[in-house]
């Protein structure tokens, strides 16, 4: 598995007839070298196939340049959005970014912290998945002292800095916004998850209606895994009620997704009829006919965050800075499943 | 960064009442220790926050347990259920996986390469970026002896596995549909990038043109970058000609959907008047309305059999394998897009 012959900065300043340690230099990308020799070097590195030991240097200085970054599943465009912000970040400061997929599975992200540990990363970046519940793991990247930011799906338990977004207030603007368009009998679709995003747009749903003198009833909410198919169900089951529902706020774009399916397939008009509104502004959303109502959380936004409040850590080392938690305030994007009254002015577009 | 007090197997050994080697075998996974003793021992090593050196390992044998896998980005459909299927074998067998995203840069695809190798990982996986067309920084990992596998985006360039669909046969299978639905002037969005996928679309829909006796027609085929706003400004460009199409084949489902959006603007009928195709089979369009025709890839199927390939290249070690072709064929998903004549027998549904 070792390079064969094994190529070391002497050879590299022997053929560039340079000393060892501007090589060294040029190779960290010290500034005191000039661009023409920096080129020069990393030019011959590459084409002598030098590899630098940075498991070596990692060993020695605790240091990989790596940032692992731990999400449920890399294919929403949401987490991915987010990667993209840390990932800009990191980059420009020379740092590359791995990321691991916990598929939900509390195993797989008690796993993949053990193997990032022992990748000796800089630090790990995550969003913790739907299934759990307790935060060991995370307590030993805290204990190896490594920096641990986490996003989106956060946790109280843990001492630890957070960014996410004002869940609450996104789901209350959506309610807000279905009530103003005269929406008097709105179902929400829930988790049943110990995940706070949930509990919280729960919560902002919950209190909308109180504001707007609108009662909580328990049959218009409806818990499930918010996929595509258990909006599918969700909204069959909604459709059964002796008084149906006029509105569907799911805290998902894909459970949305579902139930506008449902109400296509029985010939039930979206808005007229029922109006429908999801959570995340996953891409798809403006696809669908009618487009989809639905928040937008600014995940590119929330990446940089993260990536700031992570590299002041970072920065930091050992002075254990303060825990921060940064609470962006989400976007409510109207489109046509729920503008039932034409565009209004101050009520179309993001508001 | 170090932990502090570093906790070695013996401490482990200490506690437990058995011996270092026990301890050892135990973090192993080695069979010869029961099942009782392993889950102890992996207990007290959490409890006691211990952090087996997997680099100074990978150091000494070469080996971190890690495979990292570059895709262009992690959030299309297709790229994240290939690396499931990956992750799923990888798993298995006791290899953790990392992704890195190019992000479709050569720029990054090379510096994520040298990260890969400076992580030590056993073996990289990867598809390439659209704007790589020298392919020095795979042969650095091939040098260095790391086995290399490349699926999807693959070139002949090097001498290397790959794994892929068979794309002259998915857009053949496309272009026979459409004429069979009576389409006779079809349109095609291709790209200009060197990537064999788009090339070998292209010379799917020219043959099926040419077996079934009709014209290839330069005005019909655009080229762009394929994201919505190209299938866009494509599918504008094909209104203002003289003859209008009466198909479209996007060899991207993006393309198609930006196609899609602007035949409604114009409210021109899908498919009586212009019958729509795209091809990856993206999970939004089954939510389009119509929902889309497409071709589906089996993504977890091609990344099983990557997994597979590159497995067997791991165990032949420096024995050298010779490189293995293996061509995924795909399957025609026909959905209202494209579907004038209403459900066909043999032709709905899966081809």
């Amino acid at each position: 598995m070792d390079n064969n012959p094994k190529v070391t900065i002497h050879d590299i300043a022997q053929r560039l007839g340079i000393t060892a340690s501007t090589v060294s230099r040029a190779l960290n990308d010290n500034p005191r070298i000039s661009e023409a020799t920096r080129k020069a070097v990393h030019r011959a590195a590459r084409q002598m196939n030098y590899q630098p030991n940075n498991i070596a240097a990692a060993l020695r200085h605790g240091r990989s340049r790596l940032i692992g970054i731990i999400v449920p599943t890399a294919d929403r465009a949401f987490f991915a959005s987010v990667v993209r912000g840390i990932e800009e970040m990191a980059n420009q400061l020379g740092y590359k970014v791995i990321i691991c997929q916990s598929y939900d599975s509390y195993e797989k992200e008690v796993q993949t912290i053990d193997a990032l540990l022992s990748a000796r990363v800089d630090g790990v970046i995550a969003s913790i998945g739907k299934n759990t519940e307790t935060f060991d793991h995370y307590q030993r990247v805290q204990r190896a002292g490594v920096p641990l930011v986490l996003f989106d799906r956060t946790t109280d338990a843990l001492e630890v800095s957070q960014v996410m977004v004002d869940d609450h207030l996104g789901a209350y603007k959506v309610v807000e916004h279905l009530i103003r368009q005269g929406c008097r009998r709105i179902a929400h679709f829930t988790s049943p998850k110990k995940v706070s995003i949930f509990k919280e747009r729960l919560r902002g749903y919950a209190d909308a209606l109180k504001d707007n003198g609108l009662p909580y009833d328990e049959e218009l909410v409806v818990s499930s895994n918010l996929q595509l198919e258990d909006g599918r169900e969700s909204m069959q089951r909604l459709l059964g009620l002796e008084h149906r529902p006029d509105a569907v706020f799911s805290s998902s774009d894909y459970g949305a997704m579902g139930a506008m399916q449902v109400l296509k397939e029985h010939g039930i008009k979206i808005p007229q009829e029922v109006a429908l509104a999801g959570f995340s502004n996953e891409p798809f959303t403006s696809f669908t006919d009618p487009a989809l109502t639905t928040v937008d959380q600014f995940s590119l936004t929330m990446g940089k965050r993260t990536a700031e409040v992570f590299f002041e850590q970072l920065k930091a080392g050992n002075k254990n800075p303060v825990p921060q938690k940064i609470v962006l305030k989400p976007e409510l994007i109207v489109r046509a499943s729920s503008l039932r009254t034409g565009p209004l002015a101050g009520e179309a577009g993001h508001l």
